[in-house]
């Protein structure tokens, strides 16, 4: 199954590695390797965001999909230290994250990099905190939209229990101008039951990071992730 | 012989692929591998600074020194799409530039970072675009510093002519703070006798880019910088 | 008449005065004053937009609404060299402009500042460099929204003539969004013929600066555009 | 006595605004009026650092050296929304905070309007956070530096008695490369104690934001700062 089917599927779990050291380098390698294993035994599709120094490796062996975390608003050229979309294209990369709470660019920056980067076929995922920004941002036709609360990333307490109104709000407000972009939810989503509840509430994906790298066990977050997206589809 | 001796050698060629699209992914290992092999041939230092995504590749086939063109003042952490030391160096980084023109850092940054990258052996290229900038880094310590005048970059004008009392001021001005920091000239170098001159007035190395990357035919180039640099070995 | 109602009126001419020596200082407040009877004598309704330590001598004797080129996102606190909406106001500003392509943020700041400001009582006007992007800000429900191709700016070419269908485009993707945001034409319109066809096509108003600062004789271009703005409310 | 006097006397005592609402507007005015009171019954010299906005009101009235926050790195120009050194200086202002930590620019750019603003006879207060980048910045030649750990910063722990080191090291590491830059200590100085502590660890003056603006009674903070140099002075 090639990458466009197994992220078009719904639900879809997107695990950014951010720069911690247990997902860097040849743990960035390992933990991929286990979560495209349980991608494949659940039938829930997993994609990995690694660092871009990692990515090559990532992309080489995993059959699984591989966005960077960010991708710099420019072209080939002279721009020493800048994160170009080919670059990352050559490395194996099937998309990038963009506009994350912890690298934002600008408004017409999203808008540039998303018309780049979908000339050499990478999906983009763009970040927004809010409703109206996430509504906003659909505006310029991204593949999928992230809402992340910027006060709930990392605090372990989930968007769907603690705001379920965040989550429906924002899927209002972004199908009121957009019908077809792939909404994701972020931030604090940290069991199966939270899975379950914001897919309940119109989510179509996750893009989670501490809950899982940081956990003792990384793999078993994912396995139970992954089984309570499979019960959600399932009692469809 | 290990990286740290090729590159404590004079003179030292460390050429910047930029996000050029001739150095991006197979490109920047084909150039890394020819470049590796003029450096041999000649017994001049030659290293590259590919983009991050490519580190890993050319790392592992090379023998040739590899610096990352940029690194975060950032640790481990939660710092999405940034680029983190520990990564570069799992990916096989042996050093990495810092504050170069297009990819500036704040002065505080340069010396947290230098003092962090340190810690994993990488060693440090500061860029500055004046004699007192230049001055003013070489107080951090960094293992390099690369004089830029940034009206200078991608012309084609070399600094060793266009403007020689440039390198000498900075040469004299970096020493008068710092005994022992590598002195690199940067921007413009275009032809043999642009490195035999700035070598002339004090350059230890040269951090160059576009007359590599853009020529018609690189190695050429690079033998032929490499050739005026064991000429200017041999005439001491 | 206070100033809700001036810039309520249709059209608002907002002058930009940018960093522009001409209008920095003494010469912000001659022009401001000779602005000001412009718009008097021809009932048509203009602002200015000056630097933030000439606001307050601005504020002070005109009797013209007066603009801040830029709000940081910020409240009051530890935050040296920022810009604080209380301080503007308290200087005597009306409003503030947001996002110029010189001095972008990014979108959740935007969302950010416009709340903050709002309960202050200033008006917000944000720019943008295309329709999308206009639309998208348009969901953040500023005051005006003002639609500027950067490639545009301080060109001399006028959108409504180079690029009609900019406007156009943007009038209807910003009503799909939002019914009532002023919108706002800026970006090259040089003579009263483009502020006339810029009217036509549904602009409400203009954000303008160096076709105006940068004339031989700044008050008779206002002049000029004030009455061709006269002439398209006659018209109607 | 003219300005230049005023702060070429050892010690001085510049009063960061930031932007407190306490220091905002009509306060700030009031505030500057008392300062300038305290200053010229003790002869000690105080200046005061408002916001952009409050500079012109606090200038005209005041009878005290008034510093901007910050100035950006441009001339005159196409520059919405940025603090050009012109029209400060036609604002009333006597001098500039750059680099603060809550608002740095680049070394480049520090260097830059260093030169700038000195064509204007503005003075220039830079702010490091280290030794080592007192010394580098001393070496771009501003009027004064101004050593701020960070860490300290609005923590009321003094750096004269929790880093002792910090003063005498910068003192020794500046002095080494610039015999003629005032130095000042900012960061935690919040009792007269401190102020002498810090004036025998070779401190020429001070750089102090929240233990004044934040106090219940800012003048007589100010009153003890100014009595413990009056202290200092009179035992050498």
């Amino acid at each position: 199954m090639n990458v466009k089917d197994v992220t078009s599927r719904n639900p879809l779990i997107i695990i950014n590695f951010k720069t911690y050291l247990e997902a860097t380098g040849r743990r960035a390698v390992e933990l991929s390797r286990e979560f495209a294993r349980i991608s494949n035994a659940t039938a829930v599709s997993v994609a990995v965001a690694p660092q871009f120094a990692d990515i090559a490796q990532v992309a080489a062996h995993m059959g699984i999909p591989v966005f960077a975390q960010h991708t710099d608003p420019i072209g080939p050229g002279a721009f020493t230290g800048q994160v170009l979309a080919e670059s990352l294209e050559a490395a194996g990369a099937d998309g990038t994250i963009l506009n994350h709470s912890e690298r934002t660019i600008r408004l017409s920056e999203i808008q540039n990099v998303i018309s780049h980067v979908r000339g050499l076929q990478l999906l983009t995922v763009v970040c927004a905190g809010t409703a109206e920004s996430a509504a906003a941002i659909s505006l310029m036709e991204p593949d999928m939209v992230a809402v992340e609360p910027p006060e709930l990333i990392g605090t372990g307490r989930a968007v769907s229990k603690e705001k379920p109104e965040v989550i429906q709000n924002a899927v209002r407000r972004i199908r009121s101008v957009n019908p077809s972009v792939k909404i994701l939810c972020g931030a604090g989503i940290s069991s199966g039951d939270d899975v379950y509840a914001a897919l309940r509430l119109g989510a179509e994906g996750f893009l989670i990071a501490s809950s899982i790298i940081k956990a003792p066990d990384p793999g078993k977050v994912v396995l139970e992730f992954c089984a309570a997206a499979r019960r959600f589809a399932e009692s469809k």
